[in-house]
């Protein structure tokens, strides 16, 4: 007596676990040593200490314990979204204030509140292929339909005459993904600009407001002296969900915040209703410890650096080897074109080499495997002739070879 | 152009938190020792030191920040649900296994999981008046219809009867609370045993299986040497959900767990669904730090005894003046008859006296206010002589008098 949509969603959204098991079986028959698992994109660098000393300090200084722990505004605690804003303004040179800010369980708990209050059943959402999967079964939750846009193939910017096509009526809301999952494309100012243009002409056009979510847990992975540009400049309209899970390691812990700008339209009436949406969803309230300890932790990253290694070290390997790849700017992917069209063919022949991949299909976007390089650089370095078997196998022309 | 659900939702939601703002901004008028707030549910007790401690030692002992902070299985920590397991075997006589155990943000978490894997939009879901007003929210989530079974007005146990009548072809699942809030009924064996007879009659009429989903944060503020019955034992179509913030005052921290048991049909292809419901309602997982704490204080209680000498005082206050309640057996709260049928007027005098009481029909039950006694004793001690000029006003016939 599963409801439908569970009965779909369980059907659809196994790949990337089902990559993972499959390495974890796979390593108990070989050795995890002869493995090279780039499915998940779990981060592996430290948790900084400032972190961990900043949960001590709290809990120290602190002694009501009912304040620590309890509730607060379920937009969460004043002086947290007051440290956030600050922090956002210095960064970013906006003007955000105590009142943009909302507090919420990961950024997968932000775009839910969101959804939640801006979607009738029916309403359209675009989305730019290639995508995190998750995205089509959040807005599944509210029933609303995702509509892909196509990206420029050649650069996996987005495809602007697409975009332009398939905004309707019916479109609530874009979601942008910066740095991307799972190319690492990092949106230019330029690409911003040009987005924002668009779907001001389809507001005036169509008289109603089109939302951008723009979804930045990858904000701090980001490589050569790039940074992202900050949405709520360009375009009145726009959430800005982020998450600590990437920028300070901390995936289990479930936090993150929300940014709606003053110029939204009707911001009182929506700021009401998404800290009401956070209650109802069922998350009430972020963590409140997590909430006091990243507040003092903004300034903090985990070790970027790491995976900028790995970024070369992968990237570099795979194109000596002839695979074709957009070079990442951000995020620790890599989405690289499969040599055969079936690229799920090609996932399983990675397998017989033990490299695990996840298929493009997962993201929307058959012909491509993603690789995360969230691993010990020795992986990278061990898989190098299993990657040298499979360009053999499919006839790929080495640089140096 | 906020959803037409959350505009709905915003308008019904917001009787609670607007009587706490209202007792805020009265403070400040007349001085917060002046004002007699038994609005809002949340917990005054400190959290036990024990768990301080263990938050504390696992910072200590898990040098492996990203095994602490990290993801783990959506379900949770297979030690923590172990743990709990073992836990509720010891208590409640039962074979509960790591399997049977999926770690939540919260009861409310749980609850909005356990929807969302088996409602399909239409589905009815019966509920026990009066009732926590967020679960016509939740129900609402996942587009699922609220049907509301009367109480036996006189002692405020179900009334069986109509339990009968509204269980349809479309009923989903009925959710019990046990203790009850707002009225700090508890559920006997006797009880629970009549409605599993029911449910277990109409899934055979219909052929379809008929959920219960027990609700019972509240299950350790309990009186009177008594205890909840764990509901598995009765009817296998059971979950249980659960939440720490009462019992160990964590409220603002999100942490609790559900349970499935073996029992339970379809019992593999159900935990399969919840665990992905969990990722995909956005919750991901439990607090990591929070799920490795709880797990170590499982026989831990806030000050329970505080509770129940506020349950005392304010019971014999009440009554005494001429005030009707039915004594409450487990929760933090009183359901107070009011003296006239439009319990709203009722609010709105006790507010001219200082005193904030939530009416009954956020809770859909007409004529009946709650007060919440999770306040410090003194204010129980100083809110007598605006009762009884209240009661006065009324024309109560107080015991004494």
């Amino acid at each position: 007596m599963l409801s439908k949509q569970i009965q779909e969603d369980v059907a659809n959204s196994s790949a990337i676990r089902a990559m993972f098991t499959e390495g974890m079986e796979l390593a108990k028959r070989v050795g995890s040593e002869n493995v090279y698992d780039f499915s998940l994109g779990n981060p592996v660098t430290p948790v900084p200490e400032a972190f961990t000393q900043a949960m001590l300090d709290i809990i120290e200084e602190e002694k009501d314990t009912t304040k620590l722990h309890g509730y607060m505004d379920n937009a969460g605690y004043p002086e947290v979204r007051s440290a956030i804003a600050k922090h956002l303004n210095k960064r970013f040179g906006v003007s955000l204030n105590q009142r943009n800010i909302i507090m919420t369980v990961g950024a997968a708990g932000a775009i839910n509140v969101i959804l939640k209050t801006i979607i009738d059943p029916g309403d359209e959402m675009a989305v730019f292929a290639p995508y995190f999967t998750e995205y089509r079964n959040y807005i599944g939750n509210w029933r609303g339909n995702l509509v892909t846009i196509d990206p420029d193939y050649e650069t996996f910017q987005p495809d602007f005459e697409d975009l332009k096509r398939k905004i309707s009526p019916k479109t609530k809301a874009l979601i942008i993904n910066n740095p991307v999952n799972p190319t690492g494309v990092v949106y230019s100012e330029e690409t911003i600009k040009k987005i924002a243009a668009i779907l001001e002409e389809k507001q005036r056009e169509y008289g109603h407001e089109i939302y951008i979510i723009s979804d930045e847990p990858y904000r701090e992975l980001i490589y050569d002296g790039l940074s992202t540009v900050f949405l709520t400049k360009y375009y009145a309209n726009t959430f800005v969900t982020y998450s600590f899970s990437k920028s300070l390691s901390l995936p289990g812990e479930r936090i993150g915040y929300m940014v709606i700008p003053d110029e939204m339209a009707d911001f009182d009436a929506m700021i009401a209703a998404l800290t009401i949406a956070n209650r109802i969803c069922g998350f009430i309230n972020a963590p409140s410890l997590m909430q006091k300890a990243v507040a003092r932790c903004l300034d903090e990253k985990t070790d970027v650096e790491f995976y900028n290694r790995n970024r070369k070290a992968l990237y570099e390997m795979l194109t000596e080897l002839g695979f074709e790849c957009v070079y990442p700017q951000g995020t620790f992917y890599l989405f690289v074109k499969s040599p055969t069209r079936d690229e799920k063919a090609f996932v399983e022949a990675g397998k017989r080499h033990h490299i695990m991949m996840v298929n493009g299909t997962t993201f929307h976007c058959p012909g491509y495997v993603r690789l995360a390089y969230c691993v010990q650089p020795e992986v990278i370095e061990h898989a190098k002739d299993a990657f040298a078997a499979l360009a053999k196998e499919y006839n790929l022309k080495g640089k140096k070879s």
